[in-house]
């Protein structure tokens, strides 16, 4: 018996959708009857002496809103209760006489420091608000949190389609929070609040949400956008500078694989921005300063990478770089190693890999690692081994249909995707260099 | 101080996006430089005095097949396998040399019936596989069934991209490993095998999965279609003639709503199908007999709906007639009640609101309620009072937006969708109507 899709006597129709006074109608190119709202949908017929199958393709648009802002909450910026809102959205729900009402999931260590401001804001706006503060560390990102906030939401009622639930605090807390929302009735709209740079930078302009599982990182989560995330700088000021470090390990990442630019900004600027904590000081307010420049690139330049990509059905992505050997890497030394840190770790050794495939010279790898070196971050790591590296990227191979998928920089701010397996005559040559020059440099 | 996206004074660009050499570069529509892949992904950039806000717009194409096949079991028969593939995908996967993996998901008492012949489909077509049974009940539709999914897949280990997750069942069963499935490593392909006739015609087709939670009805879920849903009629053949008119229900709602053919296909046949379990006696081979008449058009007007709509993003839905009132209903009468009887109740009673809203005559109303009692569907239900009709309409107005949304008939297969409330004169009238003339049909 010949499977049906596979049918070589088949005969395959396309068709169109027409919306016709509420009702969805078929129809083939031959023959185009009724006049309506045509869908982006099709479907393809195949009748075959087995029977009919039919294969659906259905694009869902997905739109968010990436908004920087100052001052978040300060109750007379409308943001973070309507930043997430176009304007004839904005009008339809003002002209509704309700108070709206919103559900917020904040990290607890941001509520010490941001909570009675938080409590503040919504107040002042008449808006019915429950406050959620949770331990969103990396050790308790799981279901069981999940569960906790889906518990909370519905016990405080939301209006499905109208009141986002708001996340404020870092990578984990937005993450967690982004699971709940997605499946909260299937979606609930949810708001990314970021409080490190980190999560400023990388998890609140994407469309990941996830938690650990069974020992593996985001091993369950979902690619559901958030409606809007609203990026305030002002959050940094009471983060530890190696928070910010952990950060710009993120941004430089965007640097070396598409920014020529950043990359100049951040080796000249970079250590002045991280004593400052990327605070904006403006003595020419008509001018764009550094800080505010080096942020606006670098969510640029992911944005870049994600919008086309959203649910990562491409398998080659530039943003992986410096992701294939840390999470390995970092799995094995929590807490001791933050994400930023364990990315730097990666991409320092991968450095040393281009240069020892002729990607890179000499030259540019020295100025690459004294920019990491200058942002305060790790360059080398004694766990980092050649046994884990040869470990890691086999399991890559194992999970990207058969290609390796390696970013690698091939100048400053230029990358390939390389597919085939790295031999392991450079993989190890790489390896001793990288040891020979940076392992005294790593003891931090 | 203005929110940042309502500034007046702001200035939006489009940026399209473009793929050169494995890097995404935005350019706006006045400057295009680069030639490369085109993204339908567009990024809108607004600047102004306040900083600078993106808009994403990203549509993620869904693709999935619905396949009618004939002894799926028989391990002659490829679809089981390969039939969630493309010619040139299955050949490209039957290139590589190591044994297929598959995890099966299966309800208990569906493997008292099939297990042994799924097991040996597998063994005979030498895949590792794994079966798990599961009591895939609706008071055990829960999240910890998925969890329990979740840990024995992970230990029994797959390949994300190309080692579907299988489940074979009714509803329930579909929608739990959908909803594991699509939770793990944030998108795992899987498989739907329906063994009910309403699984069949309803859950297999669409993108939704889901549990229900705190008391509510699928209140957790998502929307990620199957890579394809194989149909086999001959499961029926071990159903008890009861579940054969509860999926009736459902196929005669579309009927209803869009199908004057299929009504009258039903109205004339429906009973002896029914008696037949929809099983096939082809005298003339030539020639479509009317049990696979019934089901193609059943699949065909559901995908109709569902394509164009998949994420739900229009809230006016015709799939939604019988859907107003039955959830409530059925979560008060659980298990007395089965899905497709709360279903029908809740039709027949909008029928007679359709008759009081001069949308339906008095004889077309007739042969609907003949139609559904010839097909053994209770009709008429005590704890169906005007009370819980309100109560349900009240609860839809709430979550749809502020309107109704009501599909009501408009003639035998035709419909439209009603925004107002209701009046209470009409929703009284048309209640007292149908107490009288059909409470004593439904005593069932």
């Amino acid at each position: 018996m010949i499977s049906n899709n596979n049918s070589s006597c088949s005969q395959q129709t396309k068709f169109n959708l027409v919306q016709v006074k509420g009702t969805w109608i078929r129809q083939s190119d031959q023959f185009q009857l009724a006049e309506g709202k045509l869908s982006d949908a099709k479907i393809y017929e195949n009748k075959s002496e087995h029977g009919v199958s039919w294969t659906v393709v259905s694009p869902v648009v997905f739109t968010y809103r990436v908004i920087q802002c100052k001052n978040i909450l300060d109750p007379t910026n409308d943001t973070l209760l309507w930043g997430h809102l176009g304007e004839e959205e904005l009008k339809h729900t003002l002209s509704n006489c309700k108070p709206p009402k919103r559900f917020v999931v904040i990290d607890e260590n941001v509520n010490k420091l941001y909570g009675s401001q938080v409590s503040q804001y919504f107040k002042a706006r008449g808006v019915v608000y429950k406050i959620l503060p949770l331990p969103t560390t990396e050790e308790n990102k799981c279901m069981e949190l999940v569960t906790k906030i889906l518990e909370e939401v519905h016990e405080f009622g939301i209006d499905r389609r109208s009141e986002p639930i708001v996340a404020i605090g870092g990578g984990v807390c937005l993450d967690v929070v982004g699971l709940a929302a997605s499946l909260y009735r299937r979606r609930t709209p949810y708001i990314r609040v970021p409080t490190t740079l980190l999560s400023y930078i990388d998890a609140s302009v994407g469309a990941k949400t996830g938690v650990n599982f069974a020992g593996g990182k985001n091993k369950l989560g979902s690619y559901v956008p958030p409606v809007a995330a609203f990026l305030d700088c002002s959050f940094f000021q009471t983060l530890p500078p190696r928070q910010i470090s952990n950060g710009m390990a993120e941004m430089l990442k965007m640097t070396l694989m598409k920014h020529r630019g950043l990359f100049e900004l951040m080796e000249t600027e970079g250590r002045k921005l991280l004593h400052t904590k990327l605070q904006v000081c403006k003595t020419r307010p008509e001018q764009e300063d550094s800080a505010t420049a080096i942020i606006r690139i670098a969510i640029e330049t992911m944005l870049e990478e994600l919008a086309p990509n959203l649910w990562e059905d491409d398998l080659d992505r530039l943003v992986d770089f410096g992701h294939l050997i840390s999470p390995e890497l970092e799995m094995r030394i929590l807490p001791a190693l933050l994400h930023g840190e364990a990315v730097n770790i990666d991409m320092s050794f991968m450095v040393y890999v281009a240069v020892q495939k002729g990607l890179l010279t000499v030259d540019e790898k020295n100025r690459i690692i004294q920019c990491m070196l200058s942002l305060e971050l790790p360059v080398w790591h004694q766990d980092c081994t050649l046994e884990l590296v040869q470990k890691s990227l086999k399991e890559r191979l194992k999970h990207s249909a058969g290609s390796l998928r390696m970013p690698l920089p091939t100048g400053l701010g230029t990358a390939e995707i390389f597919h085939g397996m790295i031999g392991d005559g450079i993989l190890c040559q790489a390896h001793k260099k990288w040891t020979d020059e940076l392992s005294s440099s790593g003891d931090k």
